[in-house]
């Protein structure tokens, strides 16, 4: 695909998200529930175009876990259609008056939620991705501009083909949501330098694509970023509250950006409650500084390389502090500013925890598993933020909105 | 600098804000007025380093209007210093506690503002920035790492140094508020890639600084755009009011982002409003359409490119169009995002014009000079931004924040 053509891609899709704008939530939601009406009904052309996919990914030596993300079947389909409906119930954030006052001169003044206009989502092999993603845009208003993988790319462009078909159904254009269907890292980069076009880009996959995105993007973007999360137990702490919250933030799902890498433990308790994780946390390996190793046998010497990383596994970081400032700083240094929590009883210090402790979501006596769109009420998610403009934390379909301020005279000028 | 120093010097503007971060508003208020106190009571060392940067500016021969720009009188330095109190005054924007809600499994879930963290600001010559962005970036709960430019270097080196005295008489650490003296190219590029020291990046300069930053920067930053505005008069607007917003867009200060640079008539009322701004705009440079050229002997024709210029000065562009439609269209083809202004008595007409343009701001019977920080109520304005992630449009002190997720629970884990 020549820059030229993207770009007249993106042309077209510009032009449809004004029209996407301009629609009552009634048509943008009916879209979206035709869209699942579609893919129930007849997911035979979807679930062939994917078993093209995997076919070519199994000749291709694709590694189980990947071909497990890539694969569909019916109830993955019917899930995806769900997924849509659930989106479609949501409330509409456009058109909310966010605030508005009246000047001392007359003149008033709202600021109002609009739809950002185009966003773009580059995101890697899971086909389900492009119809939740384009089903959160449609919902805030927006044209869908979406970049899949190389091996979903059959897959997405049957999922495509069937959301701009319910597109049409209910009288909107074709063109609010398209793929580009190059899967080439020129187009990539390409994509990102769509200064203009694209009002507001989503990345959504690993390290090389966030690296790449912050060389070359020109446009806007939000990041997901790492969760480099960790629980700190306190001296007053609840010792069963903290281990069942210290289990659950490791082992409840490991490989995901909101689970627990690192544990600290008050020096106070921490021959208490490492006793008591020995047990509960058999399954998983451990990797403790010198303090901790005393009350944890055999678990290996942790590393400074071990407390900056996201193991995604069963595996986690346990280091002792003297107090809560030593808990402070160890997070300031090695925290992603993904999610960080305390457990203690003691309110001076959980204050202070929440208050020092920068990060997009800090918890007190919860689990760092609960730092998602759905668990926080959102309803839905884009992803999880770690950025700290527009959007932090949990991104649900507002965040896929901007702001405008509307300002009313009655023939003001300025003096 | 080299590009350690320049690191090393980040982290020290980073340790600082942690420390700002965690005062109270009263401590970083009082820091604000302590400037302001010392830059009234002993401008002398300022205005001596300003006589040295103006004399060299001289002897390398720097246009009048930089000129203007870069000198200081002690007037001016009264002026910095009842900006500082102006923007103490304000009310504090950190704290603010955004919407909460509780989850059906009594989870407590608040989103609070807080600070930015360090805040970079890239600008040029006016010394007066100086104070005007630390001032804000403290009142905000930020560290302000600035990088001026080096005809001010001198000026700049003399109010930080100040500013610096104000923190440490306050308790503040004096590396809340730094400059970056070396004024090289090179070193504003390795600024702009600070990712993870700098939190967000105000630039505050022309075209070339904006180039600069969208192919280099990797912090997150947020831009202070061009201003092509446009004043549509429709079929239903009173003729007196259209002339009399017309005349202020353009001329009341020509040279600043929400003056006005196009005019679109609606076809109807092209003869009456147009017979009338040939005397009322007889100052102003006119380039038009064909249609308008009809009303408007002696006006040359206007380029697709006259459009499209930010003129900055006492000329407009004037184009006739067909109804509503066209020019939302022409606003949406050749408009930059910033401020829109319709005049009518047409509901319905400024309902559609309100929700068709996409704009930062759009207005109702009002001139486009108003929107302005200071005019629309934030009492001080950092920039306007036309971007649409995080700020939009004006942005005052909230707008140097972010968001925190706060969760509250009782030993909460997730099934």
């Amino acid at each position: 695909m020549g820059g030229t053509e993207l770009e007249g891609l993106a042309r077209r899709v510009r032009a449809a998200s004004r029209e996407v704008a301009r629609a009552s939530s009634s048509v943008r939601d009916d879209a979206l529930r035709a869209a699942a009406d579609l893919l129930v009904n007849d997911p035979s052309g979807v679930l062939e175009a994917n078993r093209a996919d995997v076919a070519r990914a199994e000749r291709e030596g694709l590694g189980s876990a990947a071909l497990d993300r890539l694969g569909l079947t019916g109830e993955r389909v019917t899930q995806m259609a769900e997924g849509l409906r659930a989106v479609a119930a949501l409330p509409d954030p456009v058109g909310e008056v966010v605030d508005g006052w009246v000047r001392p001169n007359g003149l008033r003044v709202e600021r109002v939620r609009v739809p950002l206009g185009v966003v773009g989502v580059i995101y890697e092999n899971r086909p389900n991705v492009t119809s939740d993603a384009a089903g959160l845009c449609v919902k805030a208003g927006n044209a869908a501009f979406l970049r899949g993988s190389s091996s979903a790319r059959t897959s997405n462009m049957a999922v495509v083909a069937v959301l701009r078909r319910a597109l049409a159904k209910v009288g909107l254009p074709e063109d609010a949501i398209a793929l580009v269907e190059d899967t080439s890292h020129e187009t990539a980069v390409a994509f990102m330098r769509l200064r203009g076009l694209v009002d507001c880009l989503v990345p959504r996959g690993g390290k090389a694509l966030i690296a790449s995105l912050l060389e070359h993007a020109t446009v806007p973007y939000v990041l997901d970023g790492d969760g480099n999360c960790h629980v700190y137990v306190d001296a007053a702490a609840d010792l069963d509250m903290a281990e069942s919250i210290v289990v659950n933030a490791k082992t409840q799902r490991p490989g995901v950006c909101n689970a627990a890498e690192t544990l600290l433990v008050h020096a106070d308790v921490a021959p208490g409650l490492l006793a008591r994780l020995r047990t509960s946390l058999s399954e998983v390996e451990l990797v403790a500084d010198e303090r901790a190793r005393v009350h944890l046998p055999g678990a290996a010497a942790a590393t400074e390389q071990d407390f900056a990383t996201e193991f995604l596994a069963m595996k986690l970081a346990v280091g002792v502090v003297d107090d809560l400032g030593g808990a402070i700083d160890h997070i300031a240094r090695f925290g992603s500013g993904h999610s960080e929590a305390i457990v203690t009883r003691d309110l001076v210090a959980a204050d202070r925890f929440v208050r020092e402790v920068d990060a997009a979501a800090v918890l007190v006596n919860a689990s760092t598993r609960f730092v998602d769109g759905g668990e926080l009420g959102l309803g839905a998610e884009v992803g999880i933020s770690t950025q700290k403009l527009h959007a932090r934390g949990p991104m649900g379909p507002r965040e896929l909105t901007c702001m405008k301020w509307v300002v009313r005279g009655e023939g003001h000028v300025r003096r």
